[in-house]
Parts: structure tokens; sequence; C-alpha cells
């Protein structure tokens, strides 16, 4: 292997092992040893890579913040009505972190610096904003039911998704979250679509999810 | 003030004092140091009653756990149906945790003990299981759509709860949460709820709550 691939791939290692122990402990309880230990490397290795384990941390943050920018421009190329790419998006995502212990670590950490920190959830306001993007185009569209809140339902998707991912990665380390996930959407679009609105390009979702 | 009334509200305050800090900050960021000054107690007082951090943890979360057996056994006691008293259930539950911050420490820290850690959510296990009970018993009687699954109904709620509590607590010190809950179960329970079931006993949910 030349040198520039064996050095992909040792930093690849690293993201890999570290992502192992942070999505099981969290930030604090990971420990840098407990890390070298799985990827069987050296601190010398690990140092050649990483300033820190905040810095390994940043970049499982960094990689799992361009993947959502990824998913969300995928779906816009595919030209489907926003409450179909909401729902896509919603199922993806759920498939892709249940099959990526990367992504999946990226994601906790991120929650986790802001989820009990008071004032500082960026993150989740963001995704609130964002999803009820998608839900007002599909009002204005006449794809909600007249009277929904496309706030509302923004709200109850982020915290519903939001608690799936984390009773699911405490119970089953994340291989039920596609399930949660799916039943999340089973129960709340009904209730908001217009009787009207039909799920389009819902089979690519879960064709191009990369899950399981 | 007699002796044992006296004891009984320094008690009361280290407990309430407690509460602020740990629901602000969990319990590893909580400092014993912050729990006095906002108490205005010495060390001696606070040893008087509790052992360490964690005996007054320890008290907060036996609370909101016999709080929650009062809410249930109260609710069983009005007689209403299974769905209903579910939707009275979870109403009640936010409006007291938005205003009552001795509750909302306790379950705040119950949950922070249990989710992160692979394999020790007996808490929210329970919960799932519980509010199951009640919508498999909706189920029995017709209350629900043909089809609906109990269980997968109880993992949306449950979900649902954990996430807007989280990012209601992170946003608003959970001032929002009732809203939030309201707003779960209008998307979610006329999803599930056969067309002939009418919410039965819902005004005292509101007003029995408590809240704001």
């Amino acid at each position: 292997m030349p040198q520039q691939d064996r050095a992909h791939a040792t930093r690849e290692a690293i993201l890999h092992a570290a992502a192992e122990e942070f999505d099981r402990l969290g930030y604090e309880r990971t420990s840098l040893t407990a890390v070298l230990a799985r990827a069987g490397l050296t601190k010398g290795a690990f140092y050649f890579h990483f300033a820190s384990k905040e810095a390994v941390a940043g970049a499982l943050i960094e990689r799992q913040s361009d993947l959502w920018a990824q998913v969300r421009e995928s779906w816009r190329a595919r030209g489907v009505d926003p409450l179909s790419a909401l729902h896509g998006m919603f199922l993806e995502s759920a498939d892709r972190m249940a099959a990526d212990v990367v992504l999946r670590a990226g994601v906790r950490l991120n929650a986790d610096r802001e989820i009990g920190y008071p004032g500082v959830p960026s993150t989740h306001v963001m995704w609130e904003k964002l999803i009820g993007g998608y839900l007002a185009e599909a009002l204005e569209r006449g794809d909600l039911r007249a009277g929904v809140d496309p706030e509302a339902v923004a709200r109850t998707l982020c915290g519903a998704a939001l608690g799936a991912r984390l009773i699911s990665s405490a119970t089953t380390a994340c291989a039920d979250f596609p399930a949660r996930i799916r039943e999340v959407m089973g129960h709340v679009l009904p209730c908001v679509a217009a009787a009207e609105w039909k799920l389009s390009g819902s089979q690519n979702a879960v064709d191009g999810a990369g899950g399981p």
C-alpha cells in the first residue's frame, strides 16, 4: 500500500475505533487508551493524525454534518414533493445510522454537546427550522390538512426522532432505530397529510439508504 | 417553628436548591458548593440530612417515581377509558414537570442514569410496557383503529415525550414542554384512535395538573 493510502487507512481506523467507543460510552467516558487498544495502534500513530480526543470527536461531528447536507441535496435532486422528501430523509437517516457506527457516533457526540446544556441546543433548533421549512412548503402546496401547524409538526418529528434514537441506542445499539422511525412516520404523517397526498419516491429512500 | 418542622423545612430547601442545579446542569456538573450557596446553608446542615450528593439525587429520583405512581392511581380512580387516561396522564405529567423543578430534576437524574448507558434504560423500557398496556386495553375495547400495534404506538409516544422533554429543557427550561406534549398527542392520537373514540375526562386532566 502506498504511504498516502496507508496514512488514510490509519486515520479511518482511528475514526472507526473512536466511533465504536464514543457510540457506546459518550465523550466523557471514552478513553484514548481504549480507542488505541481497539485500533491496535500506538499513541505515536494516533498523534500523527489527531491532536487530541477532542479532535477525533470534532472530525466525527463534521463528518455527520457533511453527510446530512449530502442527504438533503440528494433528496432535493430527486424532485419529489416536500412531504415525501421529508419522509424519505427520515428513513434514510435512520437506516444509515443503524448501519454506520462512524455516523452514529458523530450524531451522538453532536447531540450530547447540546442536550442537557441550557441554551446551546443549536442543532436541534436548526433541525426544527429546517424540517418546518419542508412542512411549510407542503402546506402551501395543499399537501397538509387545513389547520395543521408546520412548526408544531416539525417539533413533534424532531422530538420523536431524538427520543427514538436515545432509547434505541441504549437498548439495541440503534438496531431497531429504522423500525422506530418508520413507526413514528406511520403514526404522525397520516394525521397531518391531506387525504389526497400520496407518498412518492419512498422505495428509492430505502434502496439508497445503505441500510441493513 | 418547632424543631421537627424546621428540620423538614431545611431538608426541603436542600432538595429544592439541589433540584435547581441538577435540572440545569445534570448530576456530574452539579457541585455541592453551588447547592449550599443557593440554599444558604452550611455543609454541616447539609450532612445532617444527606450523606452525599448521590443521596440527594436518590431522594429526588424516588420522589418522582412515587409521584408517577400517584398520578397513575388517580387516573385509574377516575374510571375513564384507557386512551383518555393515557392522554390525561401525559398532559398532567408535562404540566407538573413544567411547574415543579423538584419533579423535573428527579426525572432528568433518573433518565440521565440510563440514557447513553448501553443496556440499562430500565425506566424507559418499563414506561414503554406500561403505556403499551393502556393501548392494548384500548385496542381490546375497540378504541384503536384496526391494525394499530399498541406496542408500536407506545414506542412512538415514549420516544416523542423523551425527545420533547430534552429539547424543551435545553431551550426553555421545560416552559414549552406542556405545549410540546399537547402537540405530540394531537399529532398521534387521531392517527391511531378509532373514529368513534371520544376523549373523556380531559378537562379534569388540565384542571388537576397544577400546571401554569
